[in-house]
């Protein structure tokens, strides 16, 4: 709570007014004394005018570019679709903004190095959107492995499952799920583990709903990993869970293990006459990750206030997207993938 | 997330700028877009401008009729000493502002009903600070209650102890451990039970810190309830739990029973080879409670803006003020103490 | 695993194949290799045969007196109705036999310090039945006490609920729910503690079933107790949990707090889209206690074998009483009683 | 404990006096009244003579073959090492003993099929010595999924790790990991899933000691598993967990997910001023698997009496052994393998 004297505060601008636009412009305008949100840009103005009328933000604009060319702007926050993702980097940074960029970069590697080269060149800062990075459980576990509280990390097990499918037009321009969802469990992986992954094989199924097979998705996989420093591990996806939003990992180290379990609304536990119960977890990402979405914000405000490096950099969201490409190679081809 | 078309923001002022002040200042400022904070006032006007300029709230004034006396200001949040409740009520009332009052309103009777009788006069809000009854723990007990998913209450068990007891300074005038801490307690047996206290037993003692005999309080108790449908109940009050803030209650109904545990800032689980172990439950109240502050101040305000009876009244206020007399009593006389 | 060399397996005569007897059979039968049960007395003669039959067991006899005559026989366990012990205890210590005797040994003191008073006079050992000082979780709990991993007790919590009511003929001569249910908790009070009861007061109720008032005794009741060392404690009591057999306790130190939770039939939890649930704790006090059971027995039979102090003396059986008289006094006067 | 009148015991002989051999026979002795075990087989003479001093078991041999000559013996428990097990299996068939044999049946398929179809032919029973099955935890997410209670299966995920490596020795002769602990896990696969494995693919390693490389085994591996039915799983092993015998299993259904937790000694939690914490689950397979050991006994002595279809078959043995051999060379090949 302690707020130091700030010279100024960080005068922010919003590209994308959807729903996770919403959430970092909400964190922005209601936890982040150190900055403002001063403009929110959206091609669906009125999406971005109720946003902004919501939050108090004073400019609205259908034009991102009204926005970075704004230069009393510091920062920009990019929350468009992923396709649009380059161009905005290297357009923000040529106009000399810090970006906080959400995951993917891009969907393809070259179109991720371009975007990067063009923030190195422009010396701005630039975080990518791994949110769970930041949140309670899995930045505990990262500390525990750290502190060497389980000794060497030996076999890793992330379980990750939506409560529900999106929508299949989401799906349509997904990138398939292991660009769109597997994506933050290789990063979870290489976060935990503090090691890169070197092998992927994957068994993928549709067994929630034939209409994403339609799309040329699978909503099921498990996919088996291979770690540099020797570890092994695998990653749980479903689009399903049904009871909520499943988030949860597991390391077993050569000196002791470490798992976290789900968030709950409440701990309140009812014994009836024919069971123990108590209500479900949280259902939606949201709530599950408010905390984690509220820190990331924090930190890369930080970053550009106090100079220091970000927190989860382009070459996290490279390493990740490397991984992605393989795992889908894997599905694809049906054998393991080594990453070189 | 949804902000409905307000006609104006309720114009709020804050009386008191300690650590409940602060609590509920963050609170307006951060969390409640259909309110604004606008003055503070507090005798230290260095703690009242300290917290103006981090939340940027634009008026402080050393007295609190400036607020009371303000017609822009359309309410205020009472969170001074207790001893100046009761007067603050009644110029608050009299100035016809809505009224948020921190338990308890008074130490006695009389001043409590004076007070009460003076807002009931002016015919303002009068909400009273019980925030746990807003917390998502006890209220789901109370709902599990409501729904019947327990049957009839039978038994109650409340455990409410504070990590580590505060200074003596602020013992000498809390009004001893009823009125300050197990009134909040009180307060609760009520809420969960749907039914007023009738009898009272204490067994209390000084186990933590002899200091706080010397200032003619204890520390600890077992307080053994009597209600009015017949059940039983027990409250366990410590002023040092050591390993946290230890705040939980179990009921035992005719066709089940219910019980909350601790909350945790993470749920991670560690094991070596010794034990199996996690963090410590959280430690402070405000930490603890954080949500369930924030949803007895967006309550109040919803009471004034659509006119509704408030959530905690100043009936509930005074019932728990006659238990913890009697309780008092109880322990000064070392006998059962009936409750008309 | 290990078994001695050992001169002879003790020879034990049971008194009595009711329900309890059945357990202590079966335990000596199945679980205790230094001891081999060789008769079984029941007046009820079918009882004794087809218990007889099942575990293969040489002997049964309608009189007890029968196995108290027998020099072949080395010890009795008595597990007959309450009001037979004090002259079976009497007789047998007359007769040189050791004694494993249910609790309590008599529902008055006059009678409970004549037959311990015979037992001391031909020196036989005599262990009381306070099985839950076996049980795993209870007896963790007295050694983190003893270990000084909580510090100093300060208060203490029992959770005791039956599953549901014994039948009415049973309570008819029960001796009342202090002495027939409670008298368990205030052992485990004494236990868990390792001091004193001082002082009680009962708010007793009957919530359960009217027809328990009807025999003169009530179902539920919480009772407050003082520690001679100053803590503090209360106990809760329930003739009808519904979901299972409910067996819990807590203790708040110095230095920290312990607590156990139910036993249950096994450990999988199940999440729907509706709820997480498990299934009930186990439902019989068989179930839940028979390693405490098992325990105590091989317990009494090593302290024969052995010449050791037995682990449950009389003087603990005493107590317990004085205390549950104390409890019925407090009950019928509306009042605490102060224990000598 | 209801004992139906039985004509006779049934008359067992144990081969092999080892750890598991222990194990059954004192199953036998203490907790099986329609069984009587009346001789021990073992060459080391004294592993024989002090187990059945112990148990008071009347006749010992070094021989196996008197006791498969002994025409007063209803069937015998094979408890030597593997290698032994096919020739006495159709010793023991062609003498007409009904058959419990601890897994595997045998290192390769042809021993294994010869020795199957002289049980068959012979028309004995032969009940293979999965245990786990029999696992309260097991048993009741095996139920959960007959029922219904969350769906189709769709994700398994199997935890199973010892608590420290065994003997050098003894893994020299074991078959390998996937023969010797993960073909209980292949089998737990088919039995939660009720499906049979196609593919497997394994990552393997060394990881917890460099001894075991230098016998051509590997201590840790994660391996996929894809089903018949279309369901994905995954199996972690290792030879040292550390902190106990971890033993769960999670399912993800289309209606809802099951997991279990470990089993522990004791409930009881400890918060002091650093930490919450409680004691390591069980440490040793004989204690984990205590009654599930005893339940298996106790169930095949029962399909002998009632001549009922064993619970595990040697079809169940088969099939876990052709998946294991899979995955043996899985790990050698580096590669997916298809299981026709």
């Amino acid at each position: 709570m302690k707020t130091p004297s700030i010279p100024h505060r960080l005068r922010i601008g919003l590209l994308g007014a959807g729903r996770i636009g919403t959430v970092h412009a909400t964190t922005l305008v209601q936890r982040i004394p150190t900055a403002e949100l001063v403009a929110i840009a959206d091609p669906q103005i009125e999406a971005a005018q109720s946003l902004a009328d919501q939050l108090r933000v004073p400019n609205v604009t259908p034009d991102a570019h009204t926005i970075l060319n704004d230069p009393n702007i510091d920062a920009v926050l990019i929350c468009t679709p992923t396709a649009s993702h380059p161009a905005l980097i290297a357009a923000a940074a040529s106009a000399g903004k810090h970006i906080f960029c959400e995951k993917p970069v891009a969907l393809d590697l070259a179109l991720h190095d371009a975007a990067v080269a063009a923030a190195e060149t422009a010396g701005v800062k630039l975080q990518i959107g791994f949110n769970r990075r930041f949140d309670a459980n899995f930045a505990r576990m990262r500390q525990a492995v750290i502190d060497g509280e389980i000794g060497q990390v030996e076999i890793l097990h992330i379980i990750s499952r939506d409560p529900a499918p999106p929508a299949l037009d989401y799906l349509r321009t997904s990138g398939g799920i292991f660009l769109d969802m597997t994506i933050h469990d290789f990063d979870m992986a290489r976060f935990l583990t503090g090691s890169e992954i070197v092998q992927v094989y994957v068994q993928g199924a549709v067994l929630v709903d034939p209409a994403i097979a339609s799309v040329g998705d699978i909503d099921s996989h498990v996919t088996l990993l291979r770690f540099a420093n020797g570890a092994i591990g695998s990653i749980e996806n479903s689009r399903r869970a049904g009871f909520g939003y499943d988030q949860r990992a597991e390391i077993l180290g050569s000196r002791g293990a470490i798992h976290t379990s789900n968030n709950y609304p409440n701990n309140v536990v009812i014994s009836n006459h024919n069971t123990v119960y108590r209500d479900l977890p949280l259902n939606f990402f949201m709530q599950r990750y408010v905390e984690a979405f509220a820190s990331e914000i924090a930190t890369f405000v930080r970053s550009v206030h106090e100079d220091l490096p970000v927190a989860v950099s382009a070459a996290d969201a490279r390493a990740a997207l490397v991984v992605a490409l393989a795992a889908q190679r894997s599905h694809t081809e049906q054998r393991p993938i080594n990453i070189p």
